[in-house]
């Protein structure tokens, strides 16, 4: 990765007019300054280049444009908890010239190595120039967000039914997380739409009309995802008020099942009471089967008021 | 349905003036790429066509439109429950050219199928030209839109008034589930908005002027139903927020009333209690209408604490 | 209404620059089609003149108007009820030519037919032309709204004193009652802000210049109006949270109150629990005024309890 | 206050290119239709300027402009109660042409009279026309709303510490009260923000250049105060929520303590029953101290019981 | 600072094509107007500089640009408490001329102080003007928003961890603290946006194209900061929700186990209280083991319910 090879790398590219296509990841300042210099790189957009955590955008320079675009992958997790992680993301900037493409990779998001051999078998889009580079890179990373997206939709279903079950779960913190790890896929996605429009509809000197609609196609894509997050969102809030009055009532439930019991248990504790009275003239007291009779006016009375909480659904 | 015949018919169709009218149900790839070669249709649009679940959207090419419109039908069910399907939705795919209109029908969407028969008789309509297909088409989706809205409004006022009823049912998970199957409707409705103001609006090659009003029809009863779901939708997180309410009003009454009882039961065991006293010097003990007079105070005291509680809406 | 009289009509207000102006309330499809001959109405704006539950809009032809709006009326009504109706709506439809003016009542609101009386007075403003009756009937119409709203803010402020007065109420029905009345109101009221913004801002060859300020006055009304609406409605929403509010905290007040009697009682219960013991030496049961010390003590108890749970606020 | 002077100061402003300030309180309809004729002010306008209740806003005319603006008082109250009046609102409609300008007020808003007083010595921007006048009064308005906005924060802030404080209030009615109260300061500040960047913006003959930076600097404060309503109102419903959280919370830890002490009873009774058991044959009773160790027992157990309901924080 | 050498200076800046930079620190009215007079600064704009509480924004006049940040700054704390102060704010007013740039601080911001020497070392960027002070200015006070931002996200996931762990704690007071110290950031961040894409976007004699990209370059991290905060915002949200949520939960489930608890107790003591009922004939008071099988026979009561009980998950 010596400056040479660029050098003439881009000298070759302008004589035939066909592009370099460079990929990097995780570049020190150090290599990226030396390849800026080569290819007349914008210095602020270098610098976003060396950090990771950008914000997704599209700057245009003079003779350049400069995409950052975030990744994100869905992290294989065994039953969703409260502290799985769901949603990777990493980060890819494309510098973009009239005879040059530099891919600048952060963090780990499979797939983008494979692009470059799917890409060299479609010399229809390649002769478009360096712009198909930056369609097809972009298009996987929406790709990407489809399929993280229909991943996270399967756990809100599993959430669903846990929630509607008639198990007892508390599935609080589970929901939270998946919202949290939701929000991360949102980030990626919703600031990605401004970028693609201009792209699609703005008439630019390094994308060639045909490219437009290609870029169009991507952003019908994002925006399919954006509205997908956003109702997969209002979802996870639906459910969370669901499970959150769910563990209420069946609280409640229990505590009325348990002031019954306590209740059911009093009318027998009274006519003990009245049978331990120390009057004198309690005819009861003296009769042969007085006790087993009490004993059964007790069994009676909570028998009575088993079926009278039963019906009124306390019990 | 080999290619030579479509090859002949649009021949046919440009010397005439005229235009073909192709309807394709969920077309294979290769019979669809068989048919994209002879009308010129764009590759983007043709990949769009083949899959199902697409977003709502009107894409323009150099000489051709490509619409994705959602369908959505009201599924006929019992007493609506927790998992009751409500709103079916399938898709409606159009490429318009100036001499061919190609419908592509995936999933299950009733009354498409007539909509030729029934075309076929306005003649008027269809000297306007292939545009007259996309307006019947998407009149016929938006009018199945209405009439989804309003069955659903049927189901909201059943939840509505099982809700205020003075029944005790748990709503709230019919609620949930109903608002899942409007967020389907919406997601159809919703994004249509764009599209169809595009083809009232905007002058365009392919769609007469005279057909412009047409459309701005379909957008008008679009808006109406939008507004309509949105409304529904508000509706229903009202009577959910109402079912909660009403769920826990209920739970604590209960709770009221098991403790009033238990407190009621307290008092008579306090006299009895009294009198098991052991004291040697309890003159009322040796009353020859103790005993009973006792009873007559325990039953007085439950009478009295009854009709206050009673009075205190405790009971 | 036999159709040639309109025709004529129609032809001696072309020739003396006047125009006709048309009232029909609820016709067939049949009236409409003849007058809809006579005076070349737009076949589109029939139809949804024929059909009540039209939305608010302004659709404009080649050289005609055509206007939709919702009426609301305020229903009297005694005390407000979980099922009053509030606000009743119907709908205005007007065709506007350069020399006629049609309009079309369904559903009930009064005073549109005074408003003929009324106009054919001010003849400065008839002079402007058929577009002087559709100011007319638009300022008319957003008036009667204006009505509504502040008949509706008098049953806003009867639910607030219901609400937060010392009585214990369930007003949360009547809320929802008239949140759901309310949202009628606001469905007439908010489409009709376009349609007025484009008469009173648009260059129109139908609405004079000097019509323009009078729509404008209109249109400041109705946005009034629409303040008003959203203002009562998240009043209602404050309302209604204060109403659950306050009915659950009074529900605990309640189960407060009767715990605090049963363990007011339980106390007296453990004294007479304690004499009830069998002990031989229990010095006090031979004491000649054990009994009434012990009922003593056991009211004492009573009273310090029933002090220190007054001072807790518990009772 | 004749007709006549009104007609003779106008022709003096005309001539001598100065204007005429005309300063009007409540005007009765006979009153304003006089002053209207001589200065030729349009009928809609001066028909807003008698009826108070207006929306602020912004009307331009052929050669005049009228503006609404809704004033705003900080009403000074004791502490603050669910009756206490806050933010009390009148009116101000200016009439602005070239050569006079007319001022009418509704309602009562300090500050307003000594105005003139305090313009007539900055001759610096009086000599910039009438459009110095609607600057000095739209500034005034808006320096009031400032100080409306800040004595509300100091009430807000009251409630917070109340609502924060270990006393047990009930807030809730005061803070819906605050709400209510604030909803009207809104009312008077957010629709006043198109009418002013008209001002700041748009150019108009009637306001010189030079007034347009005025405009925009009585507009930024416009937009402070805006962003503070808003973000007082936010407060409120946090401190509203707060407080409704507090006082459940509160409530069950009333329950819980009660319950708690009834437990506390229970254990001992428990004992006293057993001791109270008829057995033949229970060696206890007869022991000399078998009392005085019941008693112990039962305290024992009380004081065990009341140190571990202490360490689970329920009493 | 006396006048003169400001006279002086600012000839030599023009004479030379250079600037001058000012700093000054609260200023009083007097001193600023001196300096204002020298420069020709706007009235309105000097006014502005010498108040705080300024809302963020940028006022272009005739020959000058006018800005308005407000900095933040993290406030170092302990564990975040109820009223630990997080957030602080100041503010940076800038006047820029074509050959002057005035920095007015209001409050404490540490780092601007530094700003001059890092400058003065950046003869590149010092080069293209005075605006490039504005840049750097901007530039500092943002990076300052994405420290603060960052370190609060701390501050929410410490809270994070404290509401979802099993330790019973009251975190609400905290999480509103923490809610209200956000909102300052946000307001100091939230209305940059407009006059940094004003900076960035509009073509404007004071600041060279080539600076252009420098501002958008700090309007993006503004966007960042912006999506940040908003983001934490609705975490806190949930978060407080949460723990609102938990802690009903645990009440509850206090009041369960004590009723639990007092059920538990109950059954013995109707076993006491039926041995204790004076019947002549009760077979078991005089079996020789009457009294330890009745004992027995409680704690055998006891134990089943218990393990009823634990098995409900009541206990």
């Amino acid at each position: 990765l010596a400056p040479v090879p660029h050098d003439e790398a881009l000298r070759l590219a302008v004589e035939q007019d066909g592009f370099v296509w460079l990929g990097l990841h995780e570049p020190t300042e150090a290599e990226l300054a030396g390849i800026a210099a080569v290819y007349g790189l914008h210095p602020l957009a270098v610098e976003d280049a060396v950090e990771a955590h950008q914000r997704p955008k599209l700057d245009s320079y003079d003779d350049s444009l400069f995409m950052v675009l975030k990744t994100a992958r869905y992290v294989e997790h065994g039953a969703l908890t409260a502290t799985s992680e769901v949603v990777n993301t990493g980060e890819v900037m494309v510098f973009l010239g009239s005879h040059y493409v530099i891919t600048v990779r952060h963090g780990d998001h499979g797939g983008l190595k494979d692009l470059r051999n799917s890409l060299e078998g479609q010399t229809d889009l390649l002769r478009l120039g360096p712009a198909a580079v930056l369609y097809a890179v972009s298009d996987l990373v929406v790709d990407h967000f489809v399929e993280v997206a229909e991943a996270v939709e399967d756990d809100v279903e599993e959430l669903e039914t846990s929630v509607f079950s008639t198990d007892r779960t508390d599935d609080t913190p589970r929901i939270y997380q998946l919202k949290r790890e939701l929000m991360q896929l949102r980030r990626a996605v919703q600031p990605l739409e401004i970028p693609l429009s201009t792209l699609a509809e703005r008439p630019n000197d390094l994308v060639p009309d045909a490219m437009r609609s290609y870029f169009r196609d991507v952003q019908d894509h994002a925006l399919r995802v954006r509205d997908q997050v956003a109702g997969l969102d209002e979802l996870l809030s639906n459910i969370l008020q669901a499970a959150l009055a769910r563990i209420s009532v069946s609280q409640n439930d229990d505590m009325r099942r348990i002031s019954s019991y306590a209740g059911l248990i009093a009318a027998p504790t009274l006519i003990a009471g009245i049978y331990g009275m120390n009057f004198e003239h309690m005819p009861e007291l003296s009769w042969r089967f007085g006790y087993p009779l009490a004993l059964l006016l007790m069994a009676g009375l909570c028998y009575l008021l088993y079926r009278g909480f039963k019906r009124s659904g306390w019990l």
